[in-house]
């Protein structure tokens, strides 16, 4: 499907969303008896599911709850969530969810609707599902789809919120591709400038989602389509615009972390804020580059005008781990690792994992050279340079 | 001349100035006695001059001095500064400036290079120049047009750091335009992200110059081009990278303060990092829009590339007076009229102006509804609409 035919479909489609969409206060009810899409009546009603139980996670699975709620024709009651279950004060978690409307460790002080329902084990979350979303720290893919295989239908499909590439020397592959290929599915992916706990608490945020129509699309009421995944996720509060380039909105959200490590840099030595911005616009151009050379169906605009684009890439390097990991080791002279150790309790920090990843790929197939920030960023991370050195890196090549 | 050859040409030609480029640290000495380009020998060394001597103009001026010290051949070694003569505690501005090498009032704490001259008539900054570098608050700008007139030879060359457009219903003007119809010069502009404190202190920034080679040009070594700009703008804490867009260049000068405005909205309801990075998101669109209906020869990667663009959206988003502005708004309760009297002493925030002329340009011509950022911006700004409506007056037509 191209990006235009993608576009015009929505815009055709998209009007039927809009009495819901425009007619609804930011801090609007969850309830919209009258809206239009509640009144169509596909063959059954899709069974949307979650797995991830996190703070990301627990937040899409709230706004996912809130939609099913709004529309009872379109979407069935219950949304599962899947929770890796563990003991709080003695209590599983799920049944701590299930009874006090609330996850009280991943999102403490946000009221969960009621249909949510948060279920330890991964089989029985997926059980009938039309859609499958996919939402945890990418580290436990491998094993989370190893338990799944074998009990998703290949008519289900996925939406994947997860973070990363599989990035190595020889190459690079989405996560949407892994669980593709794992899992028999079609699966796209949801990113964009989308700080959990600020959309837990209904602010105002957007997102991007790409989904490609599949071949085997079995038409309007029967199958998972640019409307169902709007009014699935659209609230009120949180925008959504879809587009078809997995690929690029996937690629945005990996490589962020990187440009982040380095404006946590020169946010460390005090440089200010053109120091920062112009850390950002590098940043940008090296991220399009570098996904136009690895994913050539990939657009420039969903860079340049998408939420997964410019302005996650604005979030992320105003605030977050990356950032904090960049601005203490040029405060302290840390190492990475002594960063990582002193602020995330020895957690990997993604950005320091991407740049080793994205800077072993460049080096492998000769093109580190054109990339002067991701080279720099990994140069400094693991001490052959120094951060005050960073415009004469940046300079050489640009 | 066409963007391709413009930076192909300044590819070939760039390389003479690299040896001083890479060579030099953050903080290198202004005497570079070995630089290739300063074995250049002119038909005459160029003499540049600044009419401006506010923070960003005296910053400017610095960094000009700087590089006629540091090559003695290419450029002469006086550079006139033409401020506005005022007395402090008795004693006049230029001359303060002239004895102490510092500008007491607008760029307090920093030393400047000493052959930098204060001049408090304009007539006489000019005389001899070949470059004159236009800077100060562009509403001064018809009243010193109209003391140069008639002392300017065509011959010279312009470039504008002046920010906003002549807008009003019938259309919008550049003011580089506005400097070379009064003076019959040819003018390019300079913007990027630069806030001047930070430079003057020698922190890393970026910025654009756009320039197009005029249809007189008298060749390498007898006019300004894009080698003469470089060595004239460029150091090692001021990165340069010269282009020949001047419309887009200026577009984003100008319009940015208008998303500020909107950042400072939801920054002062406590909307988070997720809706500022929306709205710049936003804006960045609605000022490519407006670039690309007002000036159809500007160009897109201005915007998403340049420092002029993005990058310089970003640092003015981060802060400054517009965001202050609409903060204090949100918070308050209160007009722009009473923010402005309440954190301008009165004056005018220069968001509040363009956003207005915008509006007016753009209801004129019938386009308003194209553009909702600036829409609901103005509509919020004049108390026509609340800030807790944005997203939906957003989400509309996006």
């Amino acid at each position: 499907m191209s990006s235009t035919s993608a576009n015009q479909r929505l815009q055709q489609l998209g009007k039927i969303l809009e009495p819901d969409l425009s007619g609804a206060g930011i801090l609007a009810s969850t309830e919209h008896s009258h809206d239009t899409i509640s009144q169509l009546t596909p063959e059954h009603p899709y069974k949307i599911c979650v797995i991830g139980g996190g703070s990301w996670g627990t937040t899409i699975t709230k706004i996912i709850a809130e939609n099913c709620l709004a529309r009872p024709r379109l979407f069935r009651h219950h949304v599962n969530m899947w929770v890796f279950e563990e003991k709080i004060n003695g209590e599983n978690l799920t049944e701590i969810i299930n009874s006090r409307r609330e996850n009280v460790k991943y999102l403490p002080g946000v009221k969960l609707p009621r249909n949510i329902v948060a279920v330890p084990d991964l089989v029985k979350t997926v059980k009938d599902a039309d859609l499958i979303v996919f939402n945890f720290p990418h580290q436990h893919l491998s094993s989370i789809l190893s338990q799944l295989k074998g009990h998703v239908p290949p008519t289900v499909r996925g939406i994947s919120c997860l973070k990363g590439l599989e990035v190595n020397k020889d190459g690079c592959k989405l996560l949407s591709e892994h669980i593709s290929d794992e899992l028999g599915i079609v699966c796209g992916a949801l990113s964009g400038a989308n700080l959990a706990p600020e959309i837990a608490r209904e602010k105002w945020s957007e997102t991007t989602i790409a989904y490609n129509i599949p071949q085997d699309y079995r038409g309007p009421g029967r199958d998972i389509d640019e409307v169902i995944l709007k009014a699935t996720f659209h609230r009120p509060y949180f925008h959504v615009n879809i587009i078809d380039d997995v690929a690029g909105v996937s690629v945005a959200g990996a490589l962020k972390n990187v440009v982040a490590l380095a404006v946590g840099f020169v946010d460390g030595l005090g440089w200010g804020d053109n120091a920062k911005s112009a850390i950002m616009r590098v940043g940008l151009l090296e991220i399009i580059k570098f996904s136009e050379t690895f994913f050539p169906k990939s657009q420039q605009s969903t860079f340049t005008r998408e939420s997964a684009g410019v302005a996650d890439l604005i979030t992320t390097c105003l605030g977050g781990r990356n950032v904090k990991v960049g601005r203490y080791m040029a405060e302290t002279g840390a190492s990475a690792h002594d960063a990582e150790r002193a602020l995330l309790n020895g957690q990997s920090s993604q950005g320091i994992v991407t740049c080793k990843e994205v800077h072993e790929l460049l080096t492998h197939v000769g093109k580190m050279e054109e990339y002067p920030l991701f080279a720099a960023t990994y140069q400094i991370t693991f001490g052959s340079e120094s951060i005050e050195n960073l415009p004469n890196l940046l300079s050489k090549n640009l």
